[in-house]
């Protein structure tokens, strides 16, 4: 009574995977969100400012999946948080495997975290499709790439919890209609969370920042 | 850069075909619901009494997915309810392609709905996994099934906005220790909402109910 196919098996060995790092998650009670944006919407930038904003009050690490290049990594590095950098080489997405594998690495302890990010490879299409066993997903899209991107991938902007709004200080300089890229992401997504910023200048950041600390401290209490 | 395998273009074919169901159904203004569950966990009685209690006040339509027979839909149009049978044969879930064909038919008619309810074919597994254009999963556990399904199907409940947990008329005779199993469930799903209910009694539906009326209000709202 059930279909086999190539595909359904891919994503049977994807979900495995993924289960099996959501459950160590749980057990460790670290809160996991997965990040993803098209290339160059800031995904670093934000996540430089946020480890930098919560690192005194929690234990984070960072995964960083590029492509190639370790700059990333680096970059994170640079604010005293461990980060370890996964390049995919051919492959445009992270998958539950790669997650799993640094998890029985030296860099990411799970013992030692309440908060790990996980920043995704730059695209908007195949990220949303791999579950890597995060709490959440979160997506980032900058005033710069239009407001036309919620009906373009309608996937990514179903599948996440929360989108960051980024580059919000260029919108005098761009045509982009924030109430209409807003109304069509929660058109896609009834219960999106919206946050408005600039991770260059810091505005707006308080809210996505207390965001992400209410989610730590929920997985803590359970 | 793109790596490119069959299970992908898979799941992009279906991703496709649900993106174009559910720009009809943000067009049409159309809150659409997937219904998920075990074999015999009361999906078409939770559904009998959900049609009902709905019918007079919203217009509604509902597409029944099975491995084979009509009889779902068959109870569903008892209720005077517009309501069309999929026949999956060798599928254990329903795809995009299956729903859109639907749309395309005399029965479904998007023009004439505020409220539409798919109801999967019974499996924990590959429902989870394909996207049918839906705003909301639902999932519907009972409690003759073992509070230990979170843990071993945890997809499921990391996917859904919702879980029902039926047959709670039934508690008194089964070993099933509902705080543990809404444990698990929450600690998959930080934002799950919950409702206890007993579809054969009645007992606990006006949550339920009151939920999908604040959905279809929200989706006409847009």
């Amino acid at each position: 009574m059930h279909e086999v196919h190539v595909g359904a098996n891919l994503l049977a060995e994807n979900d495995h995977a993924a289960a099996h790092n959501r459950q160590h998650f749980i057990e460790h009670g670290v809160y996991v969100l997965n990040l993803m944006s098209a290339p160059g919407a800031g995904k670093t930038t934000l996540l430089e400012r946020t480890v930098s904003a919560l690192k005194e009050t929690y234990r984070l690490a960072v995964i960083e999946g590029d492509v190639q290049t370790n700059a990333d990594a680096e970059r994170i590095e640079r604010h005293g948080v461990p980060a370890v950098q996964i390049n995919t080489g051919s492959a445009c997405h992270l998958d539950a495997r790669m997650i799993a594998k640094q998890l029985e690495g030296d860099v990411i302890d799970l013992h030692a975290l309440d908060l790990l990010i996980v920043e995704n490879v730059g695209n908007l299409v195949c990220p949303a499709e791999f579950d890597l066993g995060e709490h959440d997903k979160v997506m980032l899209l900058s005033v710069t790439e239009g407001d036309d991107k919620p009906k373009k991938y309608p996937l990514m902007f179903h599948v996440v919890k929360a989108m960051v709004l980024n580059k919000i200080d260029l919108l005098p300089h761009v045509d982009f209609d924030v109430d209409k890229a807003e109304g069509a992401a929660r058109a896609l997504n009834l219960d999106l969370e919206i946050f408005r910023v600039s991770a260059r200048s810091g505005e707006g950041l308080e809210g996505w920042l207390g965001w992400i600390e209410s989610r730590i401290e929920r997985v803590k209490g359970q």
